[in-house]
């Protein structure tokens, strides 16, 4: 069951900030809105271009579903700026893409009131977190909610996005217990179910779990790219189509998590490429039952993951 | 637009025969009965045990929706024996695992009618391919409809498995022109496109697009399974479910493709792994352009790849 959310959250007078109001930051907005007892403001933060246009026209337009008054908007106000946007905030959400985030966190400390809470919610902690907690101590906290999809900005955002999905939480244990209880009430009220690591496990993990099947994916497309791909292009089916999903994803974004987690995945590389030699010669070997053996080990580790449900957008 | 099946299968007297009636051969079976001016005879040869039960039960039982008469079964008669089962056939298509096929195909050819057409569904053509045109010359041509999934046997069949699919076919030129329009109408008719390529092409290329895909998502599974999968199994989000869904397919049938299809696979893995290679060093390269250029290109391959549309089941 999702927990309540914080008190000073779910009082009238909350002020929640989010910088870079794309996918997620945007989903994070709209899941807000469905929350039961969430009636604060939600201030989002843009770049004047592109992206912060579709925002711009959101925040005017966009009302919640059987409400009119003015009141009933998305985002709250719309910013530029991030002094008075963080005016009286409880707490910033910094959504995003990771290289940005220390200019951010810089920016931010020099505006930033002293009750406020800052996560972050980057795909790779490493110097993000030593820097978090650096500028903003115990107040500071990462998030990570694993719900990433192929899909980019705003346009994309939906309210349902953190239903039954995880979020890690990464505390150091250095003073920031209340912040991770803050932060674990606030993404569980969205519907996330919450997971708490160090930083460094964090990366570890999320090496082998998420940015090494990313990078094989990207790679397996580019190798097909390079194999005559107007030969291949119709003998797609729904293993290919599900298999190479994540390779839609934003090549830049991409590269940013790729090589700041570089060290964990430069290292798990050369483990699952000896899994592959093994493979291959297995493969060549006489004896079916070496090759079945990898193939069983493969698919008994898979039936050990336990994955959020499908849920209907 | 599915074309209509071929004159002899819209006759009453019509006898297709499913050896094999698993997930595949299943599903045939039920898109068969959805399709208008079908009225024939569909038997089936299973073996006496396990899935043989299950097909046998659901023989007896499953009537088509709206129906109660004898005739409205959804298979006409159940064989363990291949002579009753083919007399009077017009069209065989063995659905059983790769490597049962040879045999099949040896006691296929003492029994045959001379009018039946023969193909299977394997996905590896090979040997199959070679010894099919040997023993039923014009009469034989392969198929491969692009449908698989990770479910197994008769319980997970659906007459919707085809709807909007690709389906391979594969002559050789050499006379069988007649039985590829034939099979063309066929696998047409219960909703499937038609894509036509030699039994050499077909394994080339499905060996890229379909059997490099799962060696990799074993080969990764099999890595997860060696890195503390305990730490690692409630981090599992839609990306590593979706890249790792084909993992979850019969080890047993899996390794039957992969050996067969091993020459055109393991020239593949080479050249997956001058890619992978590059771009493990581009991953340790202060310039990020190096890295983004191979993820770029694996997204712009993605991109240039038509899936069949996802469809309720």
């Amino acid at each position: 069951m999702a927990e309540a959310l914080p008190a000073v959250l779910a009082s009238p007078a909350a002020r929640i900030v989010i910088i870079g109001p794309g996918l997620m930051g945007g989903s994070v907005a709209k899941a807000l809105r469905t929350v039961a007892g969430f009636a604060g403001r939600i201030h989002v933060v843009i770049k004047s271009d592109g992206e912060g246009r579709a925002v711009q026209k959101a925040t005017y337009a966009e009302r919640l579903p059987g409400q009119k008054s003015r009141k009933s908007k998305l985002v709250s106000a719309c910013f530029s700026q991030l002094g008075p946007a963080v005016d009286g905030a409880d707490l910033v959400l910094v959504a995003t893409p990771p290289q940005t985030i220390p200019e951010i966190f810089q920016a931010l400390i020099e505006q930033l009131p002293p009750q406020t809470t800052v996560t972050e919610i980057a795909s790779v902690k490493g110097e993000i977190a030593v820097l978090g907690k650096a500028l903003f101590g115990q107040r500071y906290v990462g998030s990570h909610p694993l719900v990433g999809s192929e899909q980019q900005g705003f346009h994309g955002a939906k309210a349902t996005l953190f239903r039954a999905a995880r979020c890690v939480l990464t505390p150091t244990g250095k003073g920031d217990d209340q912040t991770c209880v803050f932060l674990r009430r606030f993404w569980s009220a969205l519907g996330c179910e919450i997971l708490e690591m160090s930083p460094e496990e964090h990366d570890a993990r999320l090496a082998k779990t998420s940015h090494l099947p990313h990078l094989l994916a990207y790679a397996y497309m580019a190798f097909l790219g390079q194999s005559d791909p107007a030969a291949l292009q119709f003998l797609g089916g729904g293993g290919l189509r599900d298999f190479s999903r994540i390779a839609a994803s934003d090549p830049a974004l991409w590269r940013e998590i790729l090589q700041e987690n570089r060290r964990h995945l430069h290292a798990d590389l050369s483990r699952f490429r000896a899994v592959l030699d093994n493979l291959d010669h297995a493969l060549m070997e006489e004896d079916p039952s070496i090759l079945q053996g990898i193939l069983v080990q493969g698919q008994a580790a898979r039936a050990q993951f336990q994955f959020p449900p499908l849920l209907k957008s």
